[in-house]
């Protein structure tokens, strides 16, 4: 037996657009912490020959294979006789089952219907496994070698039953399993081919680690696993950070928000914004961390000029002039907001989150972000691709960005000076 | 050819519990709304055997197929070479693709790396569906009556191109497919479960339609499907705007801030924000959308409470006596905001977001909501349950919707008076 796992998923409601799957994530994290592998879900309708068409297959690439949905009691609810039926097997009463379904019946006060009966009804030679949650119980069968759990569709009653029984029975089924070894980067100001350039000039990482890339606007995850034969799969994420310096802002699983929190509260520093492509976005960000108050005092959205400068104090006539999109304004900005908010940081930010509003010397996508604190006010430029919603959310996380590289005493030409991430 | 598709997604992110699978729920309330049916969602890791086994039997049982992912730079992206291996095709560059790729490294002023290039590449007689908010095009092939759509993974483009190609040629290809006339109604200020009382109450809706919920916090959206032979589903919709009165607030796909901003504009009238804890989230909401500067000007967030005397005016002692989380001071905030910022409205909201920070005379979830316009302010008390991130969607929507009921003339008993909606 091999440590993989496929994972059928049974429900209309998943591929009608009414609900979204979340089953193959919760199992996915739970099997990659244990050292076993998802490796496929398919998601069926609550349809007979669908469900025992897809365990067939599944029972032909893995040993172990989980379902999910199809428990309750109406009759769409077929999959302990799609199951029964592929292996020539009945469905019948658990006696125990029944016997709890009852009770909890009788507490309600309720008298129990035939409809309702049907959820404890499992498929022949199946061990119950009872549903600490809920009602219908999961159920776990063995045939021919291979091992295969029906669970019930309700996520909080799928990970019941998944942690009390399944993850238990995975766990002592391999001992001896090989450990998988992870290691996690998460990267701010560079593309996914910016890293793969950076990697593959370098001639790394070794053949035997795997490499796994997730990008959000601004912001990649980057995933190394080793298998038991491989190196030590922390020098290679150590090595990988050398590479990529100062723009590895974590090697855990959290973003700018909380790097910079963590950074400033360290400092005993504060922070002010003044924003205005991003109408409070940055604050909002900032404030979405539990505690932010101890750093994060608030901030002007100067989305309309006459407010730009009737409350941060910039000249009319230099909005008038170049236009509110310049690097001069968003200084101004960043200054105002540090000295009007009394903190020792300002973060301005100004330029043109589209898709309308540009022009061929002011393209959507220009944005200025500017830095202040005692010493000054140092201004970047940058480019963004990609709608509104994406240049926003790169100008939130590069604006971040520059204040935790000030945070971290990283020097320009220690990021290697691309200003302009791809979008 | 059957109004069937089924859908391939890649990503081994998705297997191992980072990031949750929404590709399914995306590309089948699409199908459903066009009368077309996902009829399996197969999930696999981005791995070249994988990806070709799934795609070999989805045609087995289709003749359209959708395959998310694996479209980027890196060397884990496989897709192209998986689905041109099945068929005996090569993967070669895509001209158009390349030169606009090139294009968009000039303008950002980068040299182009071979990585990058990458996703310039399609399978071999593809035609490429230039991506309007990325970078790597999508992809349509026909084989042997088998139509294979191939798109990238990060749901904005993927969305994108499903929207501008795939879409309007599934609408094409079967011109004379059953219709499944739907309506939707999106509702504010109740849950779920009320909704559902509010209907029962009325013998609502007639057997012969189908009724679904999605709900966000603060939003829900009910949709009504019924067959052909079914009667008038917007008379169904009409019926239910009735039922649930001013707690509609659409009866299209949109939230809040698109309402209220499109209120606002036809309207003429001007809007600024005050924000405790919701940290700027009101103004990212309302900035969100193309063309908000017509109408939002701009506002003050407020965290510290000496921001809110020094920015906003309000008198320390008030802050001193009864805390910074009291009606009187989100009213104050409200109509500083709209002193300040000169505008016709204006929001105050403060609250104790959570997870720490609660008493038992405030707890974690209560939120003070004000509105200021020339007549006066008017508070209302809110006490929101869930953790941080829900007590402030909650807090952001509810905001929206008291200015929207304002706008709209709703007076308070219309909305049959629930102001703490179950959260």
């Amino acid at each position: 037996m091999k440590p993989v796992v496929e994972l059928i998923t049974t429900g209309s409601e998943l591929l009608n657009g009414r609900t979204v799957n979340r089953h193959a994530q919760a199992l996915g994290a739970h099997l990659d912490r244990l050292g076993y592998e998802l490796i496929r879900d398919t998601t069926v309708p609550d349809d007979l020959p669908s469900i025992r068409d897809a365990l067939k297959w599944a029972l032909t690439r893995v040993d172990v294979v989980v379902i999910s949905g199809g428990l309750g009691p109406t009759t769409d609810d077929v999959t302990p006789e799609a199951v029964a039926g592929l292996f020539g097997r009945s469905v019948a009463m658990d006696a125990a089952s029944l016997e709890s379904l009852r009770r909890r019946y009788e507490r309600m006060g309720r008298a129990i219907t035939p409809s309702a009966e049907r959820q404890a009804r499992i498929v022949e030679k199946a061990v119950a496994l009872p549903n600490p949650v809920g009602v219908a119980p999961g159920e776990r069968l063995e045939v021919g070698g291979k091992t295969v759990f029906i669970l019930p569709g309700p996520p909080a009653e799928f990970l019941a039953i998944l942690e009390q029984y399944v993850l238990p029975w995975l766990d002592a089924a391999l001992p001896d399993r090989p450990a998988v070894r992870q290691a996690l980067l998460m990267v701010c100001g560079l593309g996914e081919s910016d890293i793969a350039t950076v990697f593959d000039k370098a001639g790394f990482p070794p053949a035997d680690v795997r490499t796994a890339y997730c990008a959000a606007p601004g912001r990649i995850e980057v995933r190394f696993a080793t298998g038991p034969s491989a190196g030590n799969v922390e020098a290679v994420a150590a090595e990988a950070g050398r590479l990529l310096g100062g723009h590895v802002f974590s090697t855990r699983r959290e973003d700018l928000e909380d790097v910079v929190g963590r950074l400033l509260a360290q400092q005993g520093k504060t922070l002010a914004v003044a924003e205005s492509c991003t109408g409070g976005a940055i604050g909002a960000r900032l404030t979405s961390v539990s505690g932010s108050s101890a750093y994060f005092r608030g901030g002007i959205i100067a989305y309309a000029n006459d407010v730009k400068t009737a409350q941060l104090g910039i000249d009319a006539d230099m909005i008038e002039g170049k236009g509110s999109v310049s690097p001069r304004v968003a200084a101004r900005m960043a200054g105002a907001a540090r000295e009007r908010i009394r903190t020792d940081f300002g973060l301005g930010i100004t330029g043109i989150a589209g898709p309308t509003g540009g022009t061929p010397e002011k393209p959507v996508g220009l944005v200025y972000i500017a830095l202040a604190d005692e010493a000054g006010v140092q201004v970047r430029q940058y480019r963004f691709g990609g709608d509104r919603e994406r240049v926003r959310d790169w100008s939130v996380r590069m604006a971040l960005d520059m204040l935790r590289r000030r945070l971290q005493g990283i020097r320009e030409s220690d990021a290697f000076g691309i200003d302009s991430p791809p979008a």
